[in-house]
């Protein structure tokens, strides 16, 4: 039997696992990911599902870990394909549904509710979910019996042991799989660059409770819209002073409805109230949860910097948190959404100036205790870049796991594991894919822009004449986004030059599809603009007959 | 007299300052500026010089507080303009002299060297210098006795008290000037939302003593290249190692080259080699100061990542350290370049894993000491953006400075300082434009950037018929970065329906120069990949007369 990683490990952030067994399989997780360079407007990536495609495997089931989008995020791209079960519990489903209903999935899929310690079968394997702490609730590990022995997937986890509602993450079950036996353990890698323990969620209540008081106007608080922990505890500290939520953006909305629904938000009514009714409250009688931590242009909070909010505006007295870690590549955006709340009016309050953030992961001790709780035979980091993955292994190898027993895998490498042990298997295909709207593209199109924002482009036109094959106008250079105003005409009457003396070098008569005119013509413009200017502009060489 | 902020307090992250007294003025600190968004493949930022050019302020000197980029980067910039001595320390002025011979401009300046405690005249203004601590060595602060009393702009400082070079922050005469009487205190913002003391730059020898005796092979550490604190302290650790220290990459070899001959650097001979000598050294013989700590693509770092550096190889056993803070923006492109350097078998050391860098800025309890040293009558926050600036305000009201005396100025705004108080002036002209290459441009290139990055571009040619004004060809798209492989061909030759029709529409016969013609191709397209797509591709007319 074969597990093979299809993404999280590694450069592809999103997460993806098959486990196969002659021929069957279950698929782990599906997720997608927003992009790093914001900048190149790429719409998302989803993995690239060639393999699974190609492979005729059976896939008897996907199992969802937990209710993050690169966890969940690219499962309508999987279920186009494949008409499969979908395992997950209530509040990893009620997300996922919601996912799904945007592309026009819900109603088809095969939705399978299942609790923490509910056992299931999914073609040759029998499938245990176990409840650990993350950053939404309900979250779970799973453990997975297969004819070559027990495998654990830890999923997203940390060891909170103060929980903010009261499920606590289930040492018990580990240990008694470690006592059972343990084949192989694959581990949240995330935050192993972090010493001892993250710290628990219902930590965050005192620092909450002090920034609400100091608050002379509205209380803001942007976090996750699936952190339903952290809209707990909000909402909590709000009516400890007096003060009603309104959830104010649709994503954050929409949590607070989900989170009502499956149970995990139980306040009286009108405890929430809608943005309408909040223009009817004093300042200091209300919080707002705003959408837009990561500084996502179209968000509430995008909205309240720029004042151009339809219904809400920043006062002083206001106080803004931006309770979640800042992604990178985001930075500069959130950046200047700060200094744009502050120019508002608002005193704004993030991870650097005050504890208003605990992760969602595991630090080192958390991740030796999961190691020393279920003592694997075989180990796999999993969730991480490079440099994560090495440093878990590091950790796992101080933990007591023999090195020859640790494996280093990157997207596409796959584990052959049986009764007497674990071997590397052959690559797979593996990668991720664009999708824009509604289209999944190709990474070319990515190569294109990168060359575009760095360079420019120009476009170069030639008219000939069809029946002579003589030049009748041009060569004529455009261009955008390469020099700017001061240098552009002198440098563009240099470049034509050069393209006129090319083309005159070869000679006509030219033909509109004659691939030796264009290349020349692409040749002419990259080297002068290379040589003048050290740029490389992607050139759009065009011919026609006419 | 007038206090004009044209660089380094809000947006513009450059720094540039005039002081003027009834016509004559002095510029403090001429910065320039990398991008943070690399993807736009930006050169460089200088500040724009109109104000200057335009106030006929009769400019006495520029004055340097130190030797970073973003204080001495845009001096030739200010140089070609104006024919004036510049002022700074020995070291400030190695590494101005440096830059301007890049810009051929190093001949003909009249640099000026002061020590600390230098007093001159320069117009109505005299000037002395105050040792401050930072991360380049001899940095000043600047106390400016003018008609309306004493100014002091901190430059870039923190207070170290165990500084590398023995050379103290000069609390000594900051406490005078304060007794003596001083009218406003200008403050570095950089790190007012850190906490307590930024602690010592000497702080770092022992953690630079354990990684380098952990390596089993080469050492490895990338700072700053005018960072000459930390490359003495890197050498003299390789020297309690019995190693030598090799500078690999131009930048940083220069630096070392500086550092000997205006005598930070003083080493035995033999204790600096070159790349090609240390080929010859055993593995543990050895010390590599590496330049590329923020991931720049051609630096010698990522090279070694790439595993495409001419000369050198990472081997299993080398440690490499990333000794600076990163840049916002860069975060992504570090990730990358650590990931590479792990892959390559190195072990990577960096801020997040192990204290391996201090900060050159001061923090709270540091500010505040200044504050409390000089006892100011009124204040200005400077170096920082909007949050910073919100912040130290803030600050200096809770250290006793009164609330309206406190004046938050961004790049562009001005303060009235006469014998009986500070009031805003007016606004001028301030902001930053492109330098690429050897041009400078407006920020509309950067515009267009952004436009081709996001959404791709398409051309549409249409050849029309000189005589007749009938279309002999076209409309034609071409497009690039706008829709991936798969779709492209369905939704060009829609859109060039669309642009068909429009034609139609409007009815021939055509002329090339007809603006309303490209007007609506533009709309045409623009609709409908607005409409299918949510893009909105830069487009380019072109429409031609044969």
């Amino acid at each position: 039997m074969r597990i093979v990683a299809l993404g999280g490990l590694g450069e592809i952030g999103l997460n993806l696992m098959a486990v196969e067994c002659a021929g069957r399989a279950i698929v782990i997780d599906c997720g997608m990911m927003f992009p790093d360079e914001p900048a190149l407007g790429i719409g998302a990536y989803v993995p690239r599902m060639t393999w699974l495609e190609q492979s005729h495997l059976t896939i008897e089931a996907v199992v969802l870990t937990h209710a993050h989008e690169d966890h969940i995020g690219a499962l309508a791209h999987l279920l186009r394909r494949f008409n499969v079960p979908v395992y997950g519990t209530d509040v990893t489903l009620a997300f996922t549904r919601r996912r799904l209903a945007e592309s026009e999935l819900d109603e088809k899929i095969d939705l399978r509710t299942i609790a923490p310690r509910d056992v299931f079968a999914a073609g040759p394997f029998t499938i245990e979910a176990i409840r650990v702490t993350h950053s939404t609730p309900n979250s779970i590990a799973l453990a997975i019996r297969t004819p070559a022995g027990i495998i654990i997937h830890s999923g997203d986890f940390k060891i909170d042991d103060a929980p903010v509602d009261g499920e606590m993450f289930d040492r018990e079950r580990f240990a008694q799989l470690g006592a059972e036996g343990v084949a192989l353990l694959m581990s949240d890698s995330t935050n192993v660059e972090r010493p001892g323990r993250s710290g628990s969620e219902s930590s965050l209540k005192p620092i909450l409770r002090e920034l609400t008081s100091r608050a002379r106007g509205r209380f803001f608080l942007s976090a996750f819209s699936s952190h339903l922990h952290r809209i707990r505890q909000v909402v909590e500290v709000s009516r400890e002073f007096g003060r009603r939520v309104a959830p104010l953006g649709r994503r954050i909305a929409e949590s607070v409805r989900l989170g009502m629904e499956i149970g995990q938000l139980n306040f009286p009514p009108g405890m929430f109230v809608t943005p309408d009714e909040a223009e009817f409250l004093e300042p200091h009688r209300l919080s707002y949860l705003a959408s837009g931590s990561q500084g996502e242009p179209m968000s509430a909070l995008a909205k309240l910097g720029a004042d151009s909010h339809p219904r809400v505006r920043i006062e002083h007295g206001d106080v803004v948190v931006l309770s979640s870690r800042f992604i990178p590549g985001n930075e500069r955006t959130i950046n200047t959404l700060v200094n744009r709340l502050y120019r508002q009016g608002a005193e704004v309050v993030y991870d650097a100036v005050a504890p208003v953030h605990v992760s969602g992961h595991a630090s080192q001790d958390e991740l030796a205790e999961l190691i020393t709780l279920t003592r694997p035979k075989n180990f796999i980091p999993i969730h991480g870049e490079y440099r994560h993955l090495s440093r878990h292994v590091s950790l796992a190898i101080a933990a007591g796991i023999p090195e020859q027993n640790c494996f280093l895998l990157e997207d596409g490498d796959s584990i052959v594991l049986n009764g007497t042990g674990a071997r590397r298997g052959a690559r797979v295909d593996a990668g991720r894919v664009i999708v824009e709207g509604v289209d999944a593209g190709d990474m070319s199109l990515l190569g294109e822009r990168r060359m575009l924002a760095r360079d420019g482009t120009v476009t170069a036109i030639l008219v000939v004449s069809a029946q002579t094959g003589r030049i009748l106008m041009g060569p004529d250079l455009v261009s955008r986004g390469l020099v700017s105003g001061n240098g552009t005409s002198e440098h563009m009457r240099r470049a034509t030059d050069e393209v006129r003396r090319r083309l005159g070098a070869i000679g006509g008569p030219f033909r509109a599809n004659e691939s030796r005119v264009k290349e020349e013509i692409v040749r002419a413009i990259r080297n002068y603009f290379s040589d003048e200017l050290g740029k490389r502009p992607l050139v759009i060489p065009y011919v026609t007959e006419v």
